[in-house]
């Protein structure tokens, strides 16, 4: 085993207003303070130079997206390098006109851009109506170099999904950090408030067991009213928190402003994937088509089945799976190839095609099938 | 909303001996009771009848193997019947001469075989010695439709894969049930104990989170030598729960033999569903090829990323990744077809292959590359 590496991590977890300097000014206090108590990579929340402005929908606010690079990777960048430290941000980026990401920017220790990642997936829920502001990122999950290791950055709504978490850790990231900005409708009773941030807390935890790697997150928090006047405004509940490989709290922050370093430990995913290598095993041979279920369907109406799986078995034997299999498998990518010709072949076959009922489903289908007759 | 469902779920934990007919027959006991009480579903733990034998790699061992319908099934299915129940088995398949499966059996209520799992994800660790024994399942992730719902059965060390939870949901399963066998190795310290046991109840309560459904989970308790006398055995730790679909504890055992009822709302996943419709954001245009990372790889050498990627941006545009990605598309394809062909294609393009570090990396690769230019 190599040697052990512990990595400092500094969280920051802010309540803000509409004045961005003066947010901004904050931020960089905090950063200061996390970097004199020795925080060697400093992880700030999502969208952290102003307010959650997705509780409503405002064509104006888009005057608050940046490019990158751009000010805030700028004067972030500065003070990165005059610290020496690793820094991540969450921005709300202009690519171009009429085309916005949110996006993730990890600086390095000379205040240069590491890389980014744009959130891949983006809510939409009374709210938080990112959809409007946001288009999905289109970098995949790939993961971050950096001195202080390989970052496995993901954003908000992302955590909800193992898949994310997952395509992380199998490119090689060693530690996933969640900037986000998360809370509770004001109006929600206390046992919900619970259940919902005690579930947050629980699935990334449950990716870092998954995956035998730490989980850093950072939210925001304060009371931030609606806009609209609708709800009673958002209140963001903090508990920031980081996560051992086997999922395990080695910290939690409470719902109002920190700054808090962390110590973890990079050398233990190393054993506890040693001790428990779910990597190994995995099933990719039964990952392949359905894991994306809902991108592409083209059934045989369920009443056929039994017809079908029967004058497969009987004519091909088991053959005829593979051969079902590998029909619909070209035709999609033929689809996918000639666009526009798929569309006039979807409408012709819309009687056979379900957009909600899943994927290349034939092996369900030919098991129901069997089991029918 | 459909009218509200209930359902009443027994939970029966229980130590083993070597004796299989008193086991059965206090299993039998325990099941009589819970229906007494009002189940309507009951679990058993992983492999109910017998000993956890993986301890060691034994030959006699798969004397205790049993056909699939066979006597635990008419046994218990006379059972089911009887009391009108649908109920969980776990059992040791023997499908044929050296051809074994770690094998759950659904019973419905009226005794005959509703469906069955066989165990996808087969550990190999010190103590749990199972790819010895089991052959990996081969019937996918499929649920199994009863009366009283709509079952996700997993066994096991398919615990830890988010990925078996995600398909099982995506099939439609209306709940994730895990029968397992899982324990402390007597000589871990107590601190590294609760972490483990903490982690495998985590990653679980994760699976009800992501996917918002119920998860319930029996496993067995008592300790149990190793045979071989190399380890101190296994203290199964117990703590079967059932969590809902906000991953919220419903109930939890302890460390002792237990029969246990819980109400689980099912409808509740509806609700939880819409108000956080993580299923409807998945980027399954990204989950492509990259969950299944080390099925198959044909991966040009990295020294040679920056030439490659400068020709086919210089000389063919964007366009260029799509006719690499779906090169690679077809040639896997052709090679599962032609199997024994793929053998000598692979031979041959040995040195530009790498079974270690990943699957169709195109577009991480062109990112690399890129960056290199």
């Amino acid at each position: 085993m190599s040697e052990k590496r512990i990595l400092r991590v500094g969280l920051i977890q802010q309540a803000n207003t509409a004045d961005h300097s003066d947010n901004k000014r904050r931020l960089k206090e905090a950063i200061r303070s996390a970097a004199a108590q020795g925080a060697e990579l400093v992880v700030l929340q999502e969208l952290h130079n102003g307010l959650y402005f997705c509780q409503t929908e405002d064509v104006n606010v888009f005057d608050q997206a940046e490019p990158i690079p751009g000010p805030s990777t700028e004067e972030f960048g500065a003070l990165a390098a005059e610290l020496g430290i690793v820094l991540v941000l969450s921005l709300f980026e202009r690519r171009a006109a009429g085309l916005y990401h949110n996006t993730s920017v990890v600086l390095e220790r000379d205040g240069s851009i590491a890389g980014k990642y744009r959130k891949m997936h983006i809510p939409d829920d009374p709210a938080y109506y990112e959809k409007f502001y946001f288009t999905p990122g289109d970098l995949g999950f790939e993961p971050i170099e950096t001195s202080v290791g390989t970052l496995g950055i993901l954003v908000c709504w992302d955590q909800w999904y193992p898949e994310a978490a997952r395509l992380m850790a199998l490119a090689g990231a060693e530690m996933l950090i969640y900037p986000t900005a998360i809370g509770y409708e004001s109006s929600d009773v206390v046992e919900e408030q619970s259940r919902q941030s005690d579930a947050w807390q629980l699935v990334q935890r449950g990716h870092a067991v998954a995956n035998g790697l730490p989980v850093i997150t950072v939210n925001r928090v304060g009371h931030e009213e609606d806009p609209s006047g609708q709800t009673k405004g958002i209140r963001f509940w903090g508990r920031s928190f980081v996560a051992g490989p086997q999922g395990e709290l080695l910290c939690e922050l409470g719902q109002e402003e920190a700054i808090q370093i962390v110590e973890v430990n990079l050398t233990r995913s190393e054993s506890v994937r040693r001790w428990w290598p779910f990597l190994r095993d995995r099933r990719i041979d039964y990952f392949e088509t359905d894991l994306q279920a809902g991108r592409f369907t083209m059934q045989i109406p369920r009443k056929y089945h039994a017809i079908y799986a029967g004058i497969s078995r009987r004519i091909y034997g088991g053959k005829f799976l593979y051969i079902q299999k590998y029909f619909f498998v070209y035709a999609e990518i033929y689809f996918r190839i000639y666009g526009n010709l798929a569309a006039h072949i979807r409408k012709f076959y819309a009687p056979y095609t379900s957009a909600s009922s899943g994927t290349l489903r034939e092996r369900a289908d030919f098991a129901s099938a069997k089991s029918a007759l």
